[in-house]
């Protein structure tokens, strides 16, 4: 797989990334934080896997595979919780996350 | 300044990042999450600056003093907020960041 | 400084890393590797910091500006290395760079 | 599984992500840098899967032992590899990417 082909993936793990690390800090900012405590958990969580499938892909790995299959997971269930909450940070999370699980899923398979 | 002599601030920022990243999740489980709201974000703040310092020095770059001195600033914030907080993960957090942030204060003044 | 003004930094900022990333790996299989081993080098260290940068505004965090003038300084060293060498994966990467450099002088002094 | 459980495999992550960048640099200084170009390469793809593998874990996350895995697996690949050189910062990496493996293996399973 060459890394052209790696690019649309790395994008999209980047972008879901951001968006989960925006997300928590904006979390910390509502009212309510305690509601929010189960969705920044994840989008800490899935904020650093996405960060490191975006590099292993960068460097051409050949774990790159494994590493979008756990990625696809994580960004799974971090779209399930975010997609909950109304808040525009997590409506825009949680799309971030389902699009970065299917270009995920797709590299999972295709490697 | 040899790999060696980087040795020491390398291990104290990972330590501190760590420290800071139990901390965060720790923080969330707490009943009184809004409380710890500054403490959570100071801590994802200081873990980010902590590892990049750590990579840097452990690749051996002449960049290693300045992110050392942004981490001695970001560890020393950090220890302030966590100090304030009696819970044994915030009292070990701001342990880990005074440490970290004296080794880099000395990293950044010496390279 | 608002999430969104950060936008178009960390944009740069993370597609340097992933060019830095890619130019280092390319590199190591030219033939003449030892001719690259500073390009390489500068490449990882100019990663790992703008890997850093991005995290770190992504998290909105105060200490935003003072990663980003060490990224422009890292950023600058690298692209005036890789400018030197005519593959693509060099070009590429030292544009990437100038254009991170620029963004980040910017956020340095804005902020 | 406790913080303090992971605690162990997060040191071994960290200080083989510390042993890999350290000996990628140490190859780019060698005379004949061509010859460790799969080294340099595996130490890479290795110290990001490490640092991965530690931050998940240092999150308390319920990914761990997945990243544990992925991390097992790179880890036996660049040990392989730096065992064939004799220099000295390829043999401490060969020992703390073993020790690395045997580590996150233990945890891949138990979680």
């Amino acid at each position: 797989m060459s890394y052209q082909k790696f690019r649309e993936c790395i994008d999209a793990c980047v972008a879901c990334a951001v968006a989960c690390n925006y997300c928590a800090t904006s979390c910390l900012q509502e009212e309510d934080v305690k509601m929010m405590a189960k969705c920044i958990q994840l989008d800490l969580e899935c904020a650093a896997i996405c960060r490191a499938a975006a590099e292993v892909m960068s460097l051409g790995s050949g774990y790159s595979a494994h590493l979008c299959r756990v990625c696809a997971d994580v960004c799974n269930a971090c779209a399930e919780e975010c997609g909950k909450h109304h808040m525009e940070h997590c409506q825009a999370c949680a799309e971030a996350c389902r699009k970065c699980a299917e270009v995920c899923e797709q590299m999972a398979t295709a490697v």
